[in-house]
């Protein structure tokens, strides 16, 4: 575990709209300006779901392609991590082709099928839902395409059970390490942050794993700080959370991030440049 | 909880066989010959998925009350606690209708979707899965159609995402308490067992609720042991497991349910009567 | 659980002088000036160890008295928490006759007998020690005593053994809700910082009980804020560190409060004032 | 974590007496026939504080050493391992003589001072306190002096700051690995039995370390089982409970022993022969 820590910024999410937050990112410039004030505020890492015009997700490859390429050129040294998710109900195919045609530095690997909706907190009213569906068919293909072209996976955990589904497929070996994981809170879906499950899940990991964590809503931010507490890294964005901790809205995805880099500073500790977190998660630098 | 502890037969299983045990019941007077045996061993339910005569689940309701009904007339005293999943790939109409039309006194209710497989353990080979569907929907209307009827919901709880679906729809109001969770390890798509992950589930259940727990394969008898340590109850099963620990084919139900007795035995309890066990889990009695 | 949190500053402490800090107050009036300090950078309470003029550690109940009622001329308003360890190797009757005769509004009540020293971490040479005497017939005779007087105890928990001890003792009756609990962690001869531990002392409290954290050295800082991420309170001070997590030398106690009034903020959370700390706590204000 | 299981009896116990069970040996003749029945019975290990005519524990070399002998005359097998405690308010000189005159293959080395007595779990009531007293210079100087004369350590674990005294004082090097723990719970001066602080404990051991555990009256069963489930061994016998779990007197150290193997029995695990025991815990025979 590093003393570096490496923040990443989550532009946008499939289900975010400017609706929601107006800095949320939709065009490749968008997504450009966002990376870089993102970049400058301390991430090293950017986390993208491409979008179109009208804000919907997309699985379009030149769209994305755009959209990743919009990134690079502005802030040439940021870790590009393509989500391979884009959206709901979307293909095995739609979802790893974008990834196997741009070669992004790091993608996404969902690790479960799971519920995944918005229901009311405080009345259990169903709002929607549809099924995320990772089937241990599409981890292994998933991951070995992944693999082959060299974009590193970012294991994506929303509970144990996704964990011990990777694990499994681990078995075949073609995952090279070190394995970076993910911990996703809060979905609903998924579990809600509790710091014994925190500490469960990282006792659980092999010695020379990374993790890193993200949390919707409110249970973000409880949660990215168990993170950096156990040695961890930090994700944040409009993605997961379109305000502060003080209910306001953030300005951009920079604010979060900057809320991030906080939490390292009063732990002594410091946000990782691009190349320590390539450095960290073994990453090899592309283009 | 109490110092009597609830054992639990899983009789069948959708993926078991007279193949893996020819024990396995497949016809309701095979289902009321091990339903007998495990109650006279110390078990107070039976946990049921009704079989054709060539061993596949069933989601046929004639077949299913033949079954249900073979059992009580030769164990009157015994609950019977039907799934709701009835196999693989069954319509979510076809899961539930059994359960409205029979109405035993208690039933299944699985708080999420997941894969669901066989994986080799030492190679990763997947052999074969499908997605288990348990959606947010489902979970409202399943809960829903047994609370009206007054089936008890056992609430199947395969990681922590799924115990959090269910408090998210237990909000709507209309579970009655005590709640009833069973905790399941193992299966490839779930959670393995681990202790930290046990106590963790233990913390999270609202204080006046009842827990049991069941395993698959090797991962059966330390899980339940926890569950008996922690004042959980017990199941066991050819549906979990057709092997005793020293890798011996169980001869049916009843050798794992003393097995459970002698577990229960050396911390000093006693196997709960199904009176005593309708007590503790807020059932009442049918028939 | 409050969304106000309680920050106390622990002033000086026995073992930490003007040479590991040139901040560390003596002088009743060195004590005043950095309470109000504290005070007005967010703390609601002080934690008192007095000092004779040359820094160490002091019973003398005229000491005491006068440096606390220094504190609480300079700030009427604030909490006095003395302790009731008052330095290395005191008497049973030196420790507890300066808390019934000054009657502060809270008091330190220490849980268990342990070593207590200074250990090379690197070498494990030991530099020196004690054994920090609190025994059952303290902990009842210091807990009767303060209760009869309306002295809030501040239960010091530095294991679990420790927080048992506690339970042991509080089965005689006499200690009034709510029981607020100091987690310390660090101390050579107390137990190191770790999450898990720290979730399995939050699970043991009983459900209305507060607690808060202190540790020293570097495991202060995440400890704390581990603390606030699970509702609890958090104190800071040159008692448990004199330094900031960038390895500075803290200015004065106040530079430690100001770093968990952003612990705080950073979570969306506010410094209890005096009073709310009052209320929390259960404590009856005097003067 | 071996699948063959060390079963420890602690034979006596400095507090246990004939009128708590009339099997309590006191005579060297009467430690024999215990130590035969006890490994007959499937120990590996017997744990001995060697008593007066009169039941009361003894420092004196001779006849701890006569003790030690007529165990290893009768039972040669047998791993003795000689408590360095040796009875209330002992001389640290008077504790480690007899270990280093005698030579056993282990002796306990206890890790934390602490308070230590028996305390009216209903009432609070103390009945009787002695502070154990184990200081960071005789966890020193007793593991030294048993390294040096290759006397393996049995490291006693009252609660996590035990381990971690235990830590602080392994970092000057010279204890042998592999470093085999034995965690107590439910002394009234210790910690309580949790399985979070159980799990805990284990995730916070060196990898190739060594667990067992033992707990006093009503604890005991649920700590032993809770160890065997996570790979550790067995400690049982007249020192930590008289009674079997259905409240009956043991009749002797055996039908302890006996309630041990069935508990690795029926998780399929096997008793550890004493060569089997020495091979795991990394010690020499002797003798």
């Amino acid at each position: 575990m590093s003393e570096k820590v490496i923040i990443t910024a989550a532009l946008s999410g499939a289900g975010t709209f400017k609706e929601n937050n107006p800095a949320v990112p939709y065009t490749p410039e968008e997504f450009a300006d966002e990376a870089e004030k993102a970049y400058k505020a301390g991430a090293a890492m950017v986390h993208v779901h491409a979008k179109q015009d009208d804000g919907w997700a997309t699985h379009d490859v030149d769209r994305i392609r755009a959209t990743h390429d919009a990134i690079k050129e502005r802030c040439p040294d940021v870790i590009v991590n393509l989500s391979s998710a884009v959206g709901g109900n979307k293909t095995s195919e739609q979802r790893l082709t974008q990834i196997v045609e741009i070669k992004p530095e790091m993608a996404s690997l969902n690790t479960n099928t799971m519920n995944f909706g918005r229901i009311d907190r405080n009345t259990g009213k169903i709002f929607f839902e549809i099924i995320f569906d990772n089937s241990f068919a599409m981890l292994e293909e998933f991951g070995k395409a992944m693999e082959e072209i060299h974009v590193k996976p970012e294991i994506e955990v929303y509970d144990l059970g996704g964990l011990d589904n990777f694990f499994l497929i681990e078995k075949q070996g073609f995952f090279t390490r070190p394995l970076n994981f993910n911990f996703v809170w809060g979905v609903d879906g998924g579990q809600k942050f509790r710091p014994d499950a925190f500490t469960t899940l990282v006792h659980a990991l092999p010695e020379d794993s990374n993790f890193t964590t993200c949390g919707v809503a409110d249970e973000e931010f409880k949660a990215i700080m168990q993170s950096c507490i156990m040695g961890g890294h930090m994700r944040v964005g409009l993605e997961d959370n379109v305000r502060l901790p003080n209910g306001e809205l953030a300005k951009g995805n920079y604010e979060l991030v900057e809320w991030a880099v906080k939490v390292a500073d009063i732990l002594g500790k410091e946000p990782a440049s691009p190349n320590e977190a390539r450095e960290i998660m073994g990453i090899k630098r592309k283009g």
